[in-house]
């Protein structure tokens, strides 16, 4: 399963060849992995709130069609893997009216220390939300992690 | 009465500060005012595809209290000025759940016609436009317009 | 006596219209500032280390004429005003090649902690930013302070 | 050989973790690759201006070490591939202070036609600007290509 999330393109978002500049991908993606783990009672600020990161490893993007100002997409987000040290987001950006694939595309976290900025094992020094990510995550696990 | 316009704040928008750049609230307004447009019948894609601009020639704001990420925000927009050549907007940014008034401000903008890129008397260069704009618009006029 | 920085616009600045997007100025007049504070060694990295923001408070633009990708730029930064608890600055953006003003505003901010995000009174709290302000500034005081 | 582009990094491109947001080097990319381009008699605006456009098709980027507000950073840019069709940039971003690699990765382009967006094969349609692309570009050709 897939978790959605919608958006309208903004004007401040296109470029002067009048679609979409590239780069806003990335914070798209973003907003969806933030989403998702609001969605399964982890916010983002709440994690950071209790010292941990999830800094970006890698992130890697596959333009397929152009997105428009006033476009609404929808980012599809999954995770792709999981363990206490690091997770990976897959991500699929639609638009759900000309039935098109925008962009698809992958990130890679680290698990680190918000105070020392080294890499933790969430399982050890954050069991409990190690436990909330694995039971809610899993309804977002791709088919063959499923 | 004013437009509202619902947002979450975007990790990418926040700073080192730990709160929200300031330059973000320029692009939330025109978020605001293109779903102003939208929702009158005038989607602003619309609009320059029939080959009218309308070019930002002035922007003033005051930030009264910062925005974290994750927040909700509304966007609380009015028509404070319009005429065949000219549009003024204000906008209150407010965060509901606290009850703060996060920022406040003004965008002023000319027609323009986008082939010449020069001033457009809007009445008389496109008509319906004008009048939908009236008609559609003047839900939104400051009370003392209204 | 103003203090000039030099910007190249980049793709991602422009939008739709072809032309640099609005928001972009509030950015180049941060880059601007922070250029004239380490030029007069007060960087604004050391500032907050030392436990000193300085949060945007207001700004006003008004954009005169559109910039382009690939434009040299320059942003002419003076100090219209300066206390123990408030600076302004005020910024022309020209085209040199053109002669052209691209734009021209100001931007108000407040001396606060660091760390209670209240106001403080530079010259109590951190007596020798406020002399190597007033010192190196005074360079770039607007004609009518110096 | 590898092309350098220099930058110090804006406020606006930190985040609430205190460092650049990984969004921002795409668009370091960008200006490396466009001035790149410059350097060997291709402004990018001119290729546009012949009707030459040159979209990302993939990006792909490895974080290493953060930057942080005000680092000067450089950009390292080479000419992994380059054929009628499309070409690819790798870039490799250094913090020419501390010695660390901030990141790595590539970005790949199709050569388009601005008017019918379809792909064009460069040394037919314009091939004096495909000339001067071999002849200029070869200066930053990767050394196994050299």
């Amino acid at each position: 399963m897939f978790h959605e999330t919608s958006l309208r393109v903004r004007y401040a978002e296109t470029d002067k060849m009048g679609i979409v500049h590239h780069s806003n991908h990335i914070i798209w993606w973003e907003m969806a992995r933030t989403a998702l783990l609001r969605d399964i009672g982890l916010p983002y600020s709440e994690l950071e709130a209790r010292g941990v990161a999830c800094p970006v490893i890698e992130i890697h993007c596959r333009y397929r069609h152009p997105a428009h100002f006033e476009d609404e997409l929808v980012v599809r987000t999954t995770i792709m893997e999981v363990s206490p040290v690091k997770i990976r987001f897959a991500y699929e950006i639609i638009n759900p009216r000309t039935g098109t694939v925008v962009a698809t595309g992958e990130s890679l976290h680290a698990f680190t220390d918000m105070v020392t900025g080294k890499p933790t094992r969430l399982n050890k020094s954050h069991a409990s939300v190690w436990q909330t990510l694995l039971s809610g995550g899993k309804a977002y696990f791709m088919e063959s992690q499923g």
